[in-house]
């Protein structure tokens, strides 16, 4: 990754430094899972570092999740998430643009994936006691009469409120290079800018073009305009495969695509860098816009934020769209589109269909992203999901089913699992209902109702024995069904 | 208008009795406009009322705008709206369904109804101090922890917060009686709700019936759904035309009507409420699909609420929308649906285009409602505007040409002004413009380009020396090009 494109500076604490050269060492394999780290002395001897900083740098790793203690015995190196499961096998769907029907069953789901009740695998929160909402609400709290006459009585500017645009542009400096405050529209969280995206590229029966499997939710807007989605296989680690796009867009009159080249979901992949290149290039080359889903995109595991296809985009034909419902607060609903060549349209949609985004929720944000705290939340936010994704993963690996198959996200908060072909996720899904635990059954993913052997399990929730005993039941549940 | 649908009710004051008595004689005509009423003391020997209670029936009918005092001669009742000038003429549309293109130039004037620097006598806003901004944001200020962890960290039911669903339903007894909170759908804004009701019922290439003039915005959501737009004649006075209505149903595939009943926009009358119903059952025969605006509905001039097309609904083929935008905060961007029969794919449009609307807006107008301020609101609200909208015309009457012609709503905060037939609207609005005056030029207010010869002005400001000048001004460009 280039570090031209790096998000994040850290302060330049000499633990830090050393912490971060021991777990890249760890990530190109130098250590390997299993196996005991020098001792502090040892280390402390080998490299000139205090005791205290090499003491600090092992505990900044046990908080990444990368190593752990064991009592009177030392550090030792935790598996990575690569190493635990092999990674699922992917379908080669049918190349044929399909009419998307999501049956009624779609809704039933997603009621369940947002029901406090049920201990919660399905949707793709993060538990509230992760967000930083009282540090959110503060300069709500002491806002000015003036402020609050404006905010309460106006009418916002349909492309959003000036100053959290301007933030947005500045924060998106490291990795879209060129993004200005014109180019940004606030809407109702990302699938408002998705949603409003793809209106502004294509019309009633055109055919869009989405990784499989997808996130479901695309597939019910494509529904809802009446295009045609037609899915196109994909990697598990590298994401879209671009021999199997060409052939796609060469037999198709394809209008549009919609991607999630960073931490992709339900696959958790990140796209290389340098296979996002080709895949701009090749889009940019036939003039095919392609809608962006960056979510994910600060919830890197690894070091670097990665950057979204938008960077390499010369036409001005990637969509960006991003929102903060799963870094700050999704009851807020504030997401962005970069439409790029597509800004005016994009504009008018949003005019048209409500307006503006309210003003309040926009203030929030905003104020939070001008005092600096993002990053710091952020910091805490992504060792917090790393250790909650890969302690699901090693539950799973530990008590589902030799021939069980699971991704290893490198970021994000989603693992996608294959199971017995003989299973049904659909039923996996209804029996754990019924236990009072939400899944997501994999055949939503995709308008084919393929993978339905596949369950998608969320990891929004501290680890807990209550989820551990979560993944018993359904491990009882699979081995009851099969 | 019956009482059982009488939505206010007020303290049981005796001067409010007796202003109340007075006002009807004058809507009746009793007294005409100009004439002198009785004298305090006279009134007071005349009915047995006390000095006091006639006194403060008259500084109350002062206060409405009903009358007005002359120094040392007591009051006078002022001109009623009707009697200002005469009705303007509505064209009679060829009744073909029309694709509907709203040119470039629609975006920039939109922006000079939403520019502060200007005099605003385009866009509808109500003027911020008539607001209660400060008495919205007062639960926001003390909202416990708990609370502000749900607001913030969850996702909000995608039909809207219950709590402010129970208000809206409580609200709406009075004039829609089976309202549930079930079949409330919470939207951004009034915008949202039509647009998505519009998705829930037609498709692509469909044709939908609206007045002709009708609002701008219905025109672009048609557009942008890529519907057609089939415009039938309008009286001034009592609404749309049933038998013109009956025709165009006869010769076109109708697929849904969108009509604003009550205090039309921009023509602000209401429809008599035998219309209404025989309107409803028209349609209900046909079941085709009408979706009601009743925004302006809270905003009557007279004593009582009228009642909406909902009311008189049997088959659940009205889709009700409104939202508090000009009411308590267009900034908020809380509005609602009750889509009848199409409940289900008006929520299911609500979930996929953008999960849910925000919690912190829904609980800042909920708890106003709940606290009871709003019909106290209302009321000053109400005087305010029916004294500004007099006012307004009023100065119209005065310093416009001898032909124009003028509407005389009945509530509301718009006036539709037609001019010499030589006249351009959109030249008026383009000078105007220089001089820093926001119209809206009428031509907007219909797909066929009719109604060039007219302006719409609305009258949210309080009546100022500025707004005089303004006047002037328009007056004089009028003068200019004619």
């Amino acid at each position: 990754m280039k570090t031209s494109t790096q998000a994040e500076f850290k302060p330049n604490f000499r633990y830090l430094r050393l912490a971060d050269e021991i777990e890249n060492k760890i990530m190109e394999g130098v250590y390997k899972a299993g196996e005991k780290l020098s001792s502090i002395r040892k280390l402390h001897d080998q490299t000139g570092f205090s005791i205290t900083t090499v003491y600090q740098a092992y505990i900044e790793l046990e908080k990444r999740g990368v190593v752990e203690p064991r009592e009177k015995s030392g550090y030792y190196v935790k598996p990575l998430l690569r190493q635990i499961l092999t990674s699922p096998e992917m379908k080669k769907p049918l190349a044929v643009p399909r009419k998307v029907t999501i049956d009624s069953m779609a809704y039933s789901i997603v009621e369940a994936m947002s029901d406090p009740a049920m201990l919660q695998l399905g949707g793709t929160s993060v538990v509230p006691d992760l967000l930083p909402y009282k540090q959110l609400f503060r300069p709500v709290k002491t806002i000015s009469n003036s402020n609050l006459k404006d905010i309460i009585t106006k009418y916002e500017n349909p492309a959003g409120n000036y100053q959290l645009r301007r933030q947005l542009a500045k924060r998106s400096l490291g990795y879209i290079q060129n993004s200005t405050v014109d180019e940004i529209v606030i809407t109702n969280g990302c699938i408002e800018a998705v949603s409003l995206c793809l209106q502004a590229v294509a019309n009633t029966g055109d055919t869009i073009v989405v990784e499989s499997p997808t996130y479901p939710w695309f597939l019910q807007i494509i529904e809802d305009l009446n295009m045609f989605a037609l899915e196109v296989a994909t990697d598990p680690i590298s994401g879209i495969e671009l021999e199997s796009l060409r052939k796609a867009l060469e037999k198709n009159d394809v209008r549009a695509c919609i991607f999630v080249p960073n931490f992709h979901n339900p696959l958790g992949y990140v796209m290389p860098e340098s296979k996002k290149i080709e895949l701009v290039n090749l889009l940019n080359n036939r003039n095919i816009p392609v809608i962006e889903d960056d979510i994910h995109g600060d919830l890197h595991f690894g070091k670097t934020r990665p950057v979204p296809l938008k960077a390499f985009d010369k036409k001005g034909l990637v969509l960006y769209c991003s929102s903060f419902s799963k870094t700050l607060s999704p009851g807020l609903r504030v997401g962005w589109a970069m439409p790029g060549v597509f800004l005016e349209k994009v504009k008018r949609f949003k005019l048209n269909s409500s307006i503006a985004s309210p003003t309040m929720n926009q203030f929030i944000i905003s104020e939070f992203l001008k005092n600096g705290h993002y990053d710091r939340h952020l910091r805490r936010l992504r060792t917090a999901l790393k250790n909650q994704v890969r302690n699901m993963a090693l539950a799973i690996a530990r008590y589902f089913p030799k021939n069980t198959k699971i991704t290893a996200p490198e970021g994000g908060l989603i693992l996608w699992v294959q199971l017995d072909e003989k299973l049904d996720g659909v039923e996996i899904y209804e029996e754990a209902r019924k236990r009072k635990i939400a899944i997501m059954p994999g055949f939503l993913c995709s308008g084919s109702k393929s993978y339905k052997n596949f369950i998608r399990i969320s990891c929004g929730n501290p680890w807990s024995e209550e989820i551990e005993e979560g993944i018993i039941t359904l491990a009882k549940i699979i081995n009851g069904l099969l």
